[in-house]
């Protein structure tokens, strides 16, 4: 598969515009756990997953964690190329969860399109809102759900992505993806196993009652 | 002052795009206190303030409000015209704060100008980033900073915003802007009276040592 089949504009560009940016690409493929963005890294470029697993999250002063976001096949991350545009003013780390393949796109070079292309820039528009819709979704949540829910919905969004009903994570890697301390996790979890909704073992939680669980997320 | 004066692309426009723009603009007048968007009212189309203060927030089930970020003087407001984009997949209310003037542009002219114009499109996504980066700021807030801290920031930025030490504004008013309950902040605010920051009276909240309390809010 090839990049014009992953970047959904290709079509709308000219014939110069898609020369270029095939000329700028750098493939990468990066293992489970590699950062590709974050603190000291400026302007990374623009990552367009092509298989794999990025994790997009934010990180307080004492190293605490929360997910903002996941990008799978296809999606491209904006946020790893902030120099792009001087009103993105916040700092995300883009993680891999998963081995990942990938292109990189040059800020500059992207930029560029964007300023020739409408089609590019309201492609553009288009991610962050996206984006910002989830992160959005993760406000409300903090907001108004209690923990027990947001741990909820955290298992069977895991369950769905990993096809499996017995996720291998440790609480506090939960905790990390939610913001908040692993006891907090380990007490939630130990509710929900005593409720009949998950088994828990050494490293795994395996997801017993969906149903129930999604009634506790939806309540 | 004209539209023009307050669009900042208005140069970048072709003569038969503005054309199309003015005719379509509709000057509003709205009361303090007013709805401008949420809920039920689908697609209100742009706004663009010419003078006032708008308030974007959002809404539990429950009625608790949490305010996102505020609008002022040539500020645009996107999220009131959210059928724009099919990827705004969230619901801001829109309320006036102050007697406003404002610009409502229709959501389909705004469209198809974005459409047509990669000056108009390059826009949209420095003004959605500016918005990101502040619910991005209050991200941050919610998952990392105690709600001392949140009521010695949202004092300093409400002075700023009026200039002014003396704030006629209530308990429950600064609960709805912090996502709270009313007894908390009023916990808050005795501790910051005790502390010597701040002089509470009856609908009022007195600034009285901004240092300490931006000392606070930095911590």
């Amino acid at each position: 598969m090839e990049f014009s089949e992953y970047f959904p504009i290709w079509d709308q560009l000219t014939p110069g515009q898609r020369e270029t940016l095939s000329a700028s690409l750098v493939s990468r493929a990066v293992k489970k756990g590699a950062v590709l963005h974050g603190g000291g890294m400026d302007c990374t470029g623009l990552l367009l997953v092509k298989s794999g697993q990025l994790r997009a999250l934010i990180l307080s002063k004492e190293g605490r964690e929360v997910t903002l976001y996941r990008l799978f096949d296809r999606d491209l991350c904006l946020f790893s190329a902030s120099c792009m545009m001087r009103s993105i003013q916040f700092d995300v780390t883009i993680t891999a969860e998963k081995d990942t393949e990938l292109w990189i796109i040059p800020a500059e070079v992207y930029k560029r399109l964007t300023e020739q292309s409408a089609a590019a820039a309201n492609y553009t528009s288009e991610i962050m809102a996206v984006r910002f819709s989830e992160v959005m979704w993760l406000m409300e949540q903090i907001m108004w759900n209690s923990m027990d829910r947001r741990v909820a919905a955290f298992l069977l969004e895991e369950s769905a992505i990993e096809g499996a009903a017995r996720l291998s994570i440790t609480h506090e890697a939960i905790a990390n993806h939610l913001g908040t301390h692993r006891e907090v996790v380990t007490r939630m979890l130990r509710y929900l196993q005593g409720e009949g909704m998950v088994k828990l073992s050494r490293g795994t939680v395996e997801l017993l009652d969906e149903k129930k669980l999604a009634a506790l997320r939806d309540a």
